[in-house]
């Protein structure tokens, strides 16, 4: 196995593409209130393979329990992801699933494929029936700007609420703009990676917020690749790369009721990762998935500042994940950090708090940067450090937290939010 | 059995004692910066029995690893309790861990008592070492007017720091006052049991905050009875009590490193409870203790109401407490608490992550206090209930969530508070 090329990963570019073998629009089809973009359509040349990965809240919204359904039967030959925000079709029973179904017939009809060949992402308020007839209107509408027919383009068939028509943006920046709920800016990025000696390119965009741990606000997150890829290897190489970067944007390690990420592979660049080759593919999407994890941990409802917590010296990456998470998910620390309060104390707490067996007496603590950092705690007591200086590090972005539990060699890092006042400004707010 | 007879539970009144059998005294010794009480001791007339539940943090700080040792070997003999706030004693190793005993034999020199029957409690700042010397003038300062000397006890052997000495106050309202940190209100709740005719007093003070889930501010209590109650039998109400009552008063289900709650029996009203007589001796301590948990939830830190998470429809109370607890976590229930904002969406998706099976589609959904409940949600999807009167119920305090799961019949309760933006003020300002 050669070491893998992994190119610049790119996060945020303006001009974002999606991979070759892959299409986009967007259109604000009237969803959201506000008129911003609220649908996308993502069209696939030819079938795709595919994958994802879902929420593991008992609660699952209707297009969740959908795309599991259609990766069951149909993951070597997607051809359209269809997703909007505004309406996240969870709590909403037989009814939404009918919808969930209804959004896929009316990708299906615009992209001349199976229902079944399309996979349908929602994100928003939860508890509201989708608005089927605007998704209709901007489906078609995307249809004809997907065909390459000259903006602005426009819905005959229906009159449209507003004068002028709709407004269709084609292209994989719009498609990340038109996901984005409580998001601030749209998440995105592109790696190559060279196999074999070709260049493999993935791109992804991905949306969150919700205090990162999304709950009306969504994560989702897609992710196209040219490499020719099976099912059932890309499906592996989703669960292996989820785990270390999706999953380790946590409040609590909670998922929402809508929270997926697929992966679609299009093969358009005639190269195959196979099982022997995934080792490489694989380091370069963990590359990526890490830039849009980092993107949707930094734009949690109410942060000023990325929080990299690392914990190291654990028994297993569970453990040390555990403890990384709790650390994570306090209040207490996380506004210490908003703070810019070198509160080891608190932290300490935490990590006990995990429940995982650990010596207290062994725990080291660090704040700043690697190379940078100050030693605040040693066998689970303070130093005298400069409290000053802890505090300065605190306030850089990302702030980073670094516990070493001094039992065993794994580590695990999670990636948060500070806990500013202006979150609870935002979620206090009425929304339903 | 008898059914018990539980007089009125009166929370925090001013003129708050403890049982007969036992006394109290506080006093100002230093160890806050804000010169308020900071120190008490209660001592029993004769050995009394007690029992104790301790933190399930892995990080236990000295007082806790302390009691335990102290409550295996003499839990049928304890003369004295003596507790601090503004030092946390926890994180402090070895050194700590000396100073406990320290603290210990402080007190025992003025009880006239072995060290080893004394229960120290500790809650402030963690890693900062105990002022021994303080708490050594506060002692002996407490002492004289447990004598019964009278006031302005003055400590005579040391020169006090402030002019005029040492002040002490007597009572086991004051005690409720030294133990206080970020708390607003001290906490304390009687009640009166007829056990086969004769009348047992109950008397119990608390302290938390730390937005409940308490942690530089734990959680701690202190309970007397003048009940005669072997070590084993209290034991074993005490833990079956605090598991329905001081553990269901959480943010997340941890404790902090210092959470402890004690329960102490002076014999002196000669009423025998034996394993026969503990259900009505349960069932009152049940009653008081409740009502403490309720006072500290309530006084979560910038908290403007008391929250109630009930749970009914459970397989078991387990399963109904694992899913009220993680509502009562969820930052984005309680900011929309804050805000009134009947936000049934968001109960619903933190009840699907609470780790345990569930059918989402039998979810129903209530909000206000029992008997004036609005129903929002049923089988999973939400009604076309009335906002602003659920907003209003909201509003209420406490504001109370009553979830029914439609699985089972078990139910259980978790207490919490509202996420306001002081909480975030109070805890991002500089503490270490």
């Amino acid at each position: 196995v050669t070491t893998p090329v992994v190119g610049q990963v790119s996060p945020g570019t303006p001009e974002f593409e999606l991979a070759p073998g892959f299409r986009a629009a967007a259109t604000a089809c009237g969803l959201k209130p506000s008129g911003n973009l609220d649908l996308c359509l993502i069209v696939a040349a030819k079938p795709a393979t595919a994958a994802g990965v879902f929420t593991t809240n008992r609660v699952k919204a209707a297009p969740v329990l959908l795309d599991r359904e259609v990766l069951a039967s149909h993951a070597g030959s997607i051809r359209a992801v269809i997703a909007n925000s505004g309406c996240a079709n969870a709590c909403t029973g037989a009814p939404g699933m009918a919808d969930a179904r209804e959004m896929a017939a009316l990708a299906a009809s615009v992209v001349g494929c199976a229902p079944e060949q399309v996979l349908v992402l929602s994100t928003g308020v939860i508890g509201k029936r989708l608005d089927l007839a605007a998704i209709g209107r901007g489906v078609r509408g995307m249809s004809v700007a997907l065909e390459g027919v000259a903006a602005p383009a426009r819905d005959n068939a229906l009159s449209a609420p507003e004068p002028g028509g709709l407004v269709v943006e084609v292209g994989g920046a719009m498609a990340a703009r038109a996901v984005m709920t409580t998001d601030t800016r749209p998440k995105t990025a592109s790696a190559d990676v060279s196999i074999g000696g070709r260049t493999v390119t993935i791109r992804g965009f991905a949306k969150g917020a919700g205090m990162i741990h999304p709950n009306l606000a969504t994560m989702l997150s897609v992710i196209t690749t040219d490499a020719w890829i099976s099912p059932s290897v890309l499906d592996a190489a989703l669960r292996a790369v989820s785990r270390r970067t999706f999953e380790r944007v946590s409040v609590d390690g909670d998922m929402s009721t809508n929270d997926t990420v697929l992966l679609l592979a299009s093969g358009a660049s005639g190269v195959v990762v196979d099982e022997a080759r995934m080792p490489e593919f694989v380091s370069a999407l963990e590359e990526l998935c890490r830039s849009l994890a980092r993107q949707i941990a930094r734009d949690g409802e109410g942060a000023t500042r990325l929080v990299e917590i690392v914990v190291s010296g654990a028994e297993s990456e569970e453990q040390a994940h555990a403890v990384a998470n709790k650390i994570a998910c306090s209040p207490l620390v996380k506004t210490a950090i908003h703070g810019g309060d070198p509160n080891w104390g608190r932290v300490l707490a935490a990590a006990g708090a995990a429940g995982v067996e650990l010596d207290s007496g062994r725990l080291a603590l660090f704040m700043g940067a690697v190379g940078d950092a100050i030693r605040v705690a040693e066998d689970g007591m303070a130093l005298d450090f400069d409290h000053t200086a802890a505090a300065r590090r605190l306030r850089q972005d990302p702030a980073r937290i670094a516990l070493d539990l001094g039992i065993g060699t794994a580590v695990a890092a999670v990636w948060t939010c500070d806990l500013s006042a202006d979150y609870v400004a935002i979620n206090a707010e009425y929304t339903t």
